[in-house]
């Protein structure tokens, strides 16, 4: 205890954003902690409910079903081609909300930080996830901040959870697909889980490999709009495309048939794939969607998502059939068809 | 892509919980991350909305404000005398949304794994984590897992969030202190830090300390019952009393005047803070509230929170004061007059 000192004498420097680091006194809950949250935190995502500064926030929610989803980001490295940590963690889990067919309002975000983290990486993390959430409206309304020991973390690790209404008549799930079902997708695939990989080793390609990481919400809104009955939708993040044909086809207990020629992969992405011995159906995506629905909202859901900037590559890339149940079946290029399978071991560590 | 192995096969054995352990695999997006959520996390938090298993949960909320809150827990060690960092990690957020005046109903959980951690201690963590969310009367309804290399984490580290809901004429902040109101708090201070700290430097003390981690939103519906305009509740955890009281004096910008010899302390609590050259005020909390009422109140706040078990031990510890705005004064034992100041460095590392 140390009476030398009071609230009533603010003589403490600034955050030395440009040298400084974190070090465990800033997760300690005392005044070192109060600061960081001021100077970084506060000051980025300003809102009203972050405002009041007590341990919750206070949300108004207009009528609707809540969907909630929550995601820890612990990818490496902290910046990439495209993007970094904080707009990622704003955008996987704006993403995990509208694929509820919600429209997301809030984020709340928990830092876990590395002693030794430079406070200016730490402030462009931060305020790229102030960018991000301003241009996907969504307020983030309360955080928290953990500081662990050098060699017991890796860099900072950011939860985000998130909170979205969504209207009654919509209520997309991984287990609605019906045989005769359309399956649409968005955009290429690999962009993603390509640019961290290319990052990480080093490997130059002509041109860069950026990462699709982006939101969604709008694209959602869009398909809302036409079709509000859309049976599922679902973003091919981790594991990629076939993991989540594969999930579906469980859930729902129906099979999938789609063709290899139908689903787009960027020339880049494909010939890294190679290189690096990765199939592009298991790379993770970060603004990509599937969405399977009725063979009569077809046209209309196809031509609502290629009218939107993230959906101006939307293709129809297979059906979901009777047949082989709980299987993933690809057409391929040369005329074969085979099983796609989940991925079995482990291929792309912290890409998300 | 391997195409031998549909999921029409389902021949994979189940999880060695006895002597496995966690490896990237796990947090891939594939086959073995999908057997982890089924035969450890699903299997424990069994409900309606996380058995859907959308990467999002769809809850129904009754009438009110909602109240959210984030916490991420990274305590060291994973097991300590009272708790561990599952039951921790329901306490820390149920307490949260709690002090926000809302009946908590819903939590998220985001795992951040260290690559080795034995599979048993996993399961004992989610085990925990499932009986305190089950006692405290909230489901765990959406989650995230990832996996991150040997070095790269330690153990285990979890993200919960918490959604409640209150009433609209509770509205408990940390700025609505004002003079003439009373601080009650809930019973003795420091039995969490130094569980925490007495495990870490195997202390051993006649009477084994246990941490206080509870849930205390039956004590909060206890205090609302009599006072639902109770001013301010808070929960001192990290930073400990002194970082409570001299927040709310700076948020509400009034003077708090509480006396040493009302505050409860343990005795072994008093030994141990002695031996390591703690100050209790300092020291954390997880079962432990803070009420600032109207003095027309107190009465009836301090009988109701008496009358339940987490409050038997309530005491009237000081008033709010007009004067030295910001600050918080102690009148000690010993006759003296002093200020509490915030903790200025770090003193107890990854408590919570």
């Amino acid at each position: 205890m140390d009476g030398s000192l009071g609230r009533g004498t603010p003589r403490r420097r600034k955050l030395d954003l440009a040298n400084g680091r974190v070090d465990l006194s800033h997760g300690s809950g005392g005044r070192a902690m109060e600061q960081l949250i001021e100077e970084l935190f506060v000051s980025a995502f300003a809102n009203d409910a972050l405002d009041r500064r007590d341990d919750n926030a206070v949300l108004d929610v207009p009528p609707g079903r809540l969907v909630v989803s929550t995601d820890s980001f612990v990818v490496s490295p902290l910046f990439f081609p495209g993007g970094d940590i904080g707009s990622l963690a704003v955008h996987g889990t704006v993403n995990d909300v509208a694929m509820g067919g919600a429209v997301p309002l809030y984020l709340t975000a928990g830092f876990i930080i590395e002693e030794g983290l430079p406070l200016s990486e730490l402030k462009r993390v931060v305020d790229s996830m102030a960018a991000a959430a301003r241009d996907a409206g969504v307020a983030i309304v309360t955080g928290d901040t953990k500081v662990v020991e050098r060699g017991k973390g890796d860099g900072v690790f950011i939860n985000t959870t998130g909170i979205g209404v969504r209207r009654d008549v919509v209520a997309p799930s991984a287990d609605r697909a019906r045989p005769g079902d359309v399956v649409i997708l968005s955009g290429s695939i690999g962009d993603h889980g390509i640019a961290i990989m290319s990052t990480r080793e080093s490997l130059d390609f002509e041109a860069p490999i950026l990462s699709d990481s982006a939101a969604l919400h709008g694209l959602v809104a869009a398909i809302l709009d036409v079709a509000p009955g859309v049976r599922v939708l679902r973003d091919p993040t981790r594991g990629g495309l076939s993991a989540t044909l594969n999930e579906i086809a469980g859930r729902s207990n129906v099979g999938m048939l789609v063709r290899e020629r139908d689903i787009p992969v960027k020339p880049a992405v494909e010939a890294a794939c190679e290189l690096l011995g990765l199939d592009p159906l298991h790379v993770a995506n970060e603004g990509k969607l599937v969405a399977i629905v009725d063979p009569a909202d077809a046209g209309a859901v196809l031509a609502a998502m290629r009218a939107h900037p993230r959906g101006a590559e939307a293709a129809i890339i297979g059906t979901v059939t009777a047949e082989a149940r709980g299987l993933v079946q690809l057409d391929t290029t040369f005329g074969g068809r085979r099983i796609v399978d989940w991925l079995a071991g482990e291929q792309l560590p912290r890409i998300c």
